[in-house]
């Protein structure tokens, strides 16, 4: 049983984690409370750009002498750009350290705990709120578990799966509540990700707008194997001021690759499949070595059906608007090599509701 | 304002007229209710074949003397099969009958109503209650104001619109409960309606399973222009127990003719487009000239699309599972020509919810 007092803490300092999502990279985002005698004497979060760290927030401008300590992950015991928290929290005399989860990055790993016991300190698992703390760090564990962040592919698309006439007509399949939910969904990831098709034909911006948020805007990532967008578009012109990174093969023209640096991108080379196409987890890990640990994919069909197809998708969300258009219409997802039915992606449904006049789905993989 | 009283027994009475849909073609699925003093005094709805009527069905049984009577459509006023019921009531020495609407039928139209009142009967509109009125019996109002049945098509697609895999498997992109859905709404429409590819595809039975009710079976009409569908499929072979209806263009062979209407079939010959299919309206027409007020269709995408470009769908089912198929599997709604998305068929949202581990969204058509 977990004690109610406990539950309580802890759940209030997983809110405040939640804050740093998508803002604080290649940090995790972390959450403290401390308590003493049942008041909340401090609360902290992982500020954005992943400094300072929950724990130092939390302890600044206020005395924890004796007191608990709730925090989301296992404080930090190395010292990385700022001095370690386990050592933070015995020198503010915290009685009592209460984690859900220890922090599988290998310079942690168990010597945060370990840190603190040394010092005194008595640490406790609350293992009731292990899952939902590994679902708000879903992407910061992948990243140092298998080194690739947390994949979250939106489909936005008609009745029928479609998302532009044969024509390429796109805007606006959904309504405005959908796409102001796609401007927050964005804010808490760490970069936004589109093939190069749909940057040609839609001239996105890809940026967060109208949330009334200071925010760190999130990397935008182009997979553009030949690195054929135009210069004139609207990513290149505010390449300068919001980080633009383009995912290409090894070879491509250094010309281009120098006009593109110029405009202010960042470029990666990243590995080809057998079909000459980008290799998906090359250019997720390449991402990951960048420090991202969250990644939202907004299409178009080719990059969603290679996400697809290698098994990459970590949370799907499907926005459904009210129109049919055909199969003369573009695919919300292009090919894919599925023989039968069993052979198919299968994601178990985690969430629908109305979104305006819209539909919203949030699908998570199904794991046999 | 609606007296409550009133609102509670029309509520209740349009409860009991649910019952008949499905089963009372080709006449309307209508609920009475008999009250005195505050106490129900007797119930009845459209029995299945449409007769009794729910009058006749209430009155059974019952002393009505001086009682009030709510019908959730005027009493009819001729001479069918059954004595009018607006005679009835005169005769049974009902003091007061209440409704929500008017028959549109050329025979009633009023005439009931003026009937109870010139037998002495006090009759009350309830105008509040139009809007449900005309939402139970949108089937036979539509066949009475216009001439075609009411519309419902099904969508079952898989997270990007498909219906079948490349090699056409499509059993089961949804799951159980999604399919138990499909038969209880096959049971309250009067026919369910597939193309012929689909019906080759599927082999289907169409029938009505799984429910544990004792109902009437729907029609099965099966659009196949050129009397193509093989003799030997379980369409064919189950003809003689459950109605089987194929529409077809005009010059089909007449050998094919014979040998469907020997299985069993009844045959409908219907007008075709200028690309040579049947024509959606036309087709419409024809089952509701025998009498359908309600058609649920199951696809597939070709006659999906072609009820979508006629305007013809006045609720749309789509139920959506989650697994993705790709571009090469089989849309759920074939060719439209759609230049831009205003050309679009658009539907606004009417409810949207999970159905065991697929979601179910209804949608009725947008009116500009």
């Amino acid at each position: 049983m977990t004690d109610l007092t406990d539950a309580h803490h802890m759940r209030h300092a997983l809110t405040l984690a939640r804050r740093g999502l998508g803002q604080v990279w290649p940090n995790p985002a972390v959450g403290c409370v401390l308590v003493r005698n049942g008041r909340v004497i401090g609360r902290g979060w992982t500020q954005p750009g992943g400094r300072p760290h929950a724990e130092a927030m939390a302890l600044s401008d206020t005395d924890a002498q004796a007191a608990t300590a709730y925090v989301t992950l296992e404080p930090c015991a190395h010292h990385g750009k700022t001095p370690p928290c386990a050592e933070a929290l015995i020198a503010a005399g915290v009685a009592r350290v209460v984690i859900p989860l220890i922090d599988p990055d290998p310079r942690v790993a168990g010597k945060g705990v370990e840190m603190l016991r040394a010092g005194g300190v008595q640490v406790d698992m609350l293992p009731a709120f292990t899952a939902e703390a590994e679902e708000v760090n879903a992407g910061f564990l992948l990243h140092r578990r298998i080194g690739r962040p947390l994949v979250t592919l939106k489909l936005a698309t008609s009745l029928d799966g479609r998302i532009a006439t044969a024509s390429g007509e796109s805007r606006w399949i959904t309504g405005p509540e959908a796409r102001r939910a796609v401007h927050l969904m964005r804010a808490t990831h760490d970069a936004v990700m589109i093939g190069a098709g749909t940057a040609r034909a839609d001239d996105p911006m890809l940026d967060v707008r109208d949330l009334g948020l200071g925010h760190r805007a999130p990397v935008r990532i182009i997979a553009d194997g030949a690195l054929s967008l135009p210069l004139t578009g609207r990513l290149a012109r505010t390449a300068k001021e919001i980080p633009l990174w383009l995912m290409h093969r090894a070879r491509v023209d250094p010309l281009r690759q120098d006009a593109w640096t110029q405009a202010g991108a960042v470029l990666h080379s990243v590995g080809e499949t057998a079909h000459g196409r980008l290799d998906p987890l090359g250019l997720l890990e390449t991402a990951a070595q960048a420090g991202i640990t969250r990644v939202f994919c907004e299409g178009g069909g080719q990059l969603a059906a290679s996400l697809l197809s290698a098994g990459l998708v970590d949370r799907l969300v499907v926005m459904q608007a009210g129109l049919g258009l055909g199969a003369l219409g573009l695919a919300a997802i292009a090919d894919m090599d599925i023989p039968t039915l069993a052979d198919a992606p299968c994601f178990t449904l985690h969430d629908v509701r109305r979104l305006g006049g819209d539909t919203l789905s949030e699908w998570r993989p199904a794991r046999p």
